[in-house]
């Protein structure tokens, strides 16, 4: 099905090892190499760290939230001022979710039908009605490089019956949002905007497969892995991942949207993964974790108070300070010391990527992913994953 | 009493224009234009802005405070991490204050003799006590290049006699200062610290002169005025500066403490203050303040919601996004927003002692003044002081 798309957003791969792929994602707003690790700025800004931190860091995508920019400020106010690029100061290239990932976090609070999703949302009890088509409108208004179709997303602890028939709306709604992104339209679409499809299929391996196949009746510009990192293991997640990766087009980009720690990120290269993104680097940085090969370090801890050394060896604002120092300003409510740790968490995780590539390019992945699994330690997994809930960085609390 | 000293840090005068005086204080770690405004970072970091962010917006001195750095986390554990440069990664100049302001802004929480002051402190209850020698000692082990003589600070409410009593123990503990900060040691001292007095005297013009007059006896590198932001009228403040500035030592710096607004900076530069100090620009900014010539911006209010301009054309990493979008971070909540606000801020009181520096060379500094003052416009003045009670961004709170 799947065959050469011109652009606005093409993807080349340059090496590959294993499974393991080194690529280059071409967009209007630049080129990134894969695999690559995209920032959260839920509501068009990274939470703490400005867009020229950001660029000093070489983060490469960034990615805002369709729901919570729906909300505030607006899609016709980000469009009336400029578009989320202008709006926001970020020059390089960005994705929009789709506010599938809602259904699943703001379960208490929606009303799902096959015409989309009726939301009471979090800050007012408002309501807000995301349909395939409504969710691209949004995303073209916002115009970013990168849109997400429309789906559904089950909890980790569904049924199998629940999950087929996620399966079922993911698949009507990925045909929905195609037409609406192809549609003509004043603002963006096709002609400029890359679409993703999503694939769902929960932990069972055939309805994994029957949602890639779905998603496969659509040439499009990438495909995203949907439904991980909502409370289920590392293994049953990996597992997802070797089931259908290998069937998932190979000159397609492929996105696993919301995983993880640096851990995960490592096992899902290892996989063939191009493109991740999550809130873990900058939530744990601002809840004072810093993300090192040794596994994270919790700085509060006392027994980094007299600690003269510095993080670890990696390049970024917090480079300059010791442990020590970040110690003190953790316990003292500082919230400078959220935003080095989440400068130090961001320069981490995109160093990481940069060693996978250099890895994949000089085959040896699979020993660079064997060292890394060896040396990062967490004593407190638990403690790092967004868990089954509500995600408190995309600011969603039930209204009252 | 007033002769040239040497090295650690140097004042020269380079043009005055009427009372307003342009020059240089050199330091260990480097010379700053004059007139100068200093950024509060009151534990050891700016509370938002990494410490290059400060460097790449040309900010001259930072301010550490004694008392707080001993309580939290300790002078002697800043002094085994480095001193205070090193422990923050600070790499320009930088002033400590000597805990005598907290004398007034704890005043539910400590008492005072003639010995010092013995705080509850803030934090847990716990005793702190400061005096002369402790307070120097404290600053000797931070290692900042200008420490402050230890003084009492009264209220601005405070009696006549009080304010004696005040003006009586600031000479006592001045002379105690200077000894502490000329005895031999193994940290800081008087060959790599300077050393400034503090003049008070509330509102009482013989007071003033009589508390100046004690800090001339003895021969120091530098005078600052205390005991002001402390509640009174701006025009209090100035007619206290009309007094004792024309008797102030032409060839050292004046340093006017907790002041204040960009206007209240102009009324000091034009009665020949050199140096300014004031936590408005990063606190105002966290709470959605913008300073401009015209007068400080509200950014939260709904007017400014669909403003496709900038806050005005200082440089900072405000300058590339637009009100309606710092409208929008602000009511969302963001954190980015206060940063993006201070690092202006910060950015404007530079420029805006720039801008003083350069007419008082070109001899037009009045007319400057002038001008300033007719465009400047502050609806709600009375937000903007830091009042006469405890100011939030030193953290302080009554213990329970």
């Amino acid at each position: 099905m799947v065959s050469p798309t011109a652009a606005p957003v093409t993807f080349a791969i340059l090496a590959t090892d294993g499974a393991a792929r080194a690529g280059v994602l071409s967009t209007p707003h630049g080129a990134v190499p894969t695999p690559a690790f995209m920032a959260v700025a839920t509501l068009g800004g990274l939470k703490g760290p400005t867009v020229q931190q950001a660029e000093e860091l070489g983060q490469g995508v960034i990615l805002g939230n369709t729901y919570h920019l729906a909300l505030r400020p607006g899609a016709e106010r980000v469009r009336r001022l400029g578009g989320l690029h202008r709006f926001c100061g970020w020059r390089g290239p960005m994705l929009t979710d789709s506010g599938g990932y809602q259904v699943f976090s703001l379960a208490a609070n929606r009303t799902i039908t096959d015409d989309g999703v009726a939301f009471r949302n979090h800050l007012d009890g408002g309501k807000l009605m995301l349909t395939p088509e409504e969710s691209v409108r949004i995303q073209r208004l916002l115009g970013a490089d990168i849109l997400m179709a429309f789906d559904e997303c089950p909890a980790a602890d569904s049924s199998r019956d629940y999950v087929e028939a996620c399966n079922r709306r993911t698949a009507l709604w990925l045909a929905r949002s195609v037409a609406a992104w192809k549609a003509p339209g004043e603002y963006g679409g096709a002609a400029e905007q890359a679409l993703y499809a999503i694939i769902q299929g929960g932990l069972h391996r055939d309805l994994r497969e029957a949602s890639l196949a779905d998603a496969l009746t659509h040439d499009l510009p990438g495909y995203a892995v949907g439904g991980l990192s909502v409370g289920e293991s590392a293994d049953d997640r990996n597992r997802v991942l070797d089931w259908i990766c290998p069937h998932m087009p190979v000159e397609r980009p492929r996105y696993l949207m919301g995983v993880g720690t640096p851990l995960d990120l490592i096992e899902g290269v290892a996989r063939g993964i191009d493109q991740f993104d999550c809130v873990l680097p900058t939530r744990m940085g601002r809840h004072g974790t810093a993300y090192t090969d040794g596994g994270p370090l919790r700085l509060k801890r006392q027994e980094f108070a007299d600690d003269g050394a510095p993080i670890d060896d990696t390049p970024s604002p917090a480079a300059r300070v010791s442990r020590g120092y970040l110690n003190h300003l953790l316990k003292s409510g500082e919230i400078l010391g959220g935003i080095l740790l989440s400068l130090h968490n961001l320069a981490y995780y995109r160093r990481l990527m940069a060693r996978t590539r250099a890895a994949i390019r000089a085959g040896r992945f699979a020993a660079f992913a064997d060292a890394f699994r060896a040396g990062y330690r967490d004593p407190e997994p638990g403690d790092q994953r967004p868990g089954p809930g509500p995600d408190p960085d995309r600011v969603e609390r039930p209204a009252p």
